[in-house]
């Protein structure tokens, strides 16, 4: 097939919104997924339905999973509070194995699709300090799936792309500017409400704050604190 | 803690009830993980649910994932027919990434529940193909997994066993009945019915009933057909 095809992790976030940017102006035809795994929201998921609209993906597909029947994070247990301040170490936002749960479904769709680039928004600079966002966790999924599957057992290797991982928030969101992504559709906050307003204390909205601020690029977010 | 916990991958089939038998033998407190990922039958999920309860799981956890969606295997997409001999290569039966999701979702249980031991019943001998039942599918999923994870990432690493990899059918069958295990309770076909019926004709069948008889174990399997 002439047609170049991609896999894109979409959360409805600001980073999963500009890779899929990143990536239809690479050439690639985009097929967007998104997990529906027990977030204490729905305000994301349908910032990324906007998401995968606007950036036309030629498919958007959510899967849901059942990550919070396991608990243990604040994103998918309700009974863990989402902290007020970043702390030191690996924080309880954490989601065991989230990335490596959704890259297996990535690489599952893909091989369907008869794609061999998945495109996933992590970061390793401004980021919260999860594991699963490292560069040799990506290197290390990257061999894994050329072992798992079909295609890479028989010659036709994935690639992991992963265009933001050594940009600052405020380059991503230069980069995006740049690729007109409009950040307005997008939800970063770990616990935004269902008309996607955004807390303004948590983690991930105190870093999207400083981007913006950073990158000089007005902030588009409906924060119900101040940040 | 002293108990010393596993999450045990459990399709209600044969290897992975032997597998279970084994784990519990070697002192560990099984928590018994089984995917619904659109199987065409649902006698697989009763099955995992009888070996559970037989083999005394502390917990059974059901995860529905949306495999199904995907298509592309004849486990998943009723457009494909399951075929009725063993031809060459990897079959249609091949589930895009199958193992590499079983594997990613129990590694965010154990994670959650402070196991650092998972069980698979891979079989590397008398299989049908599949590139994510190999050793250096295993191996690279273990150094994944050590890498993805708070626990692996603050050095308590987590094992992958496959106590069958390198056994035929038979020795599995043999090993399972030493331990007690009760293969009435297991569904192996690609195609069983509700009550739990073999189909008599597919690779999983054949595999299975001559596995019994070089075993030389009476085989109590219910087939439709002969085999």
């Amino acid at each position: 097939m002439s047609e170049k095809r991609a896999v894109v992790l979409l959360s409805g976030g600001l980073d999963s919104a500009t890779v899929m940017a990143i990536a239809r102006d690479q050439g690639f035809s985009c097929y967007a997924l998104s997990m529906a795994y027990g977030q204490r929201h729905v305000a994301e998921l349908a910032a990324a339905s906007r998401v995968a609209s606007a950036l036309r993906a030629v498919e958007h597909k959510v899967v849901s999973i059942g990550l919070d029947s396991f608990g243990g994070s604040a994103l998918t247990d309700s009974t863990i509070q989402v902290p007020e301040e970043m702390g030191e170490g690996i924080p309880v936002t954490y989601v065991p194995a989230r990335n490596t749960v959704f890259l297996s479904l990535a690489l599952g769709w893909a091989e369907v699709l008869g794609a061999h680039d998945i495109f996933i928004g992590v970061n390793a600079v401004d980021y919260s300090g999860y594991p699963d966002c490292r560069p040799q966790f990506i290197a290390a999924f990257e061999t894994l799936a050329n072992l798992a599957t079909k295609e890479g057992v028989e010659g036709r290797p994935f690639q992991i792309h992963t265009p933001l991982i050594a940009f600052t928030k405020a380059e991503i969101i230069r980069q995006g500017s740049a690729l007109g992504v409009d950040y307005g559709l997008t939800v970063s906050c770990y616990q935004a409400n269902e008309a996607g307003e955004a807390c303004g204390v948590c983690d991930s909205c105190r870093l999207r704050a400083k981007g913006f601020a950073e990158a000089g690029v007005p902030d588009p977010t409906p924060y119900r604190s101040q940040v």
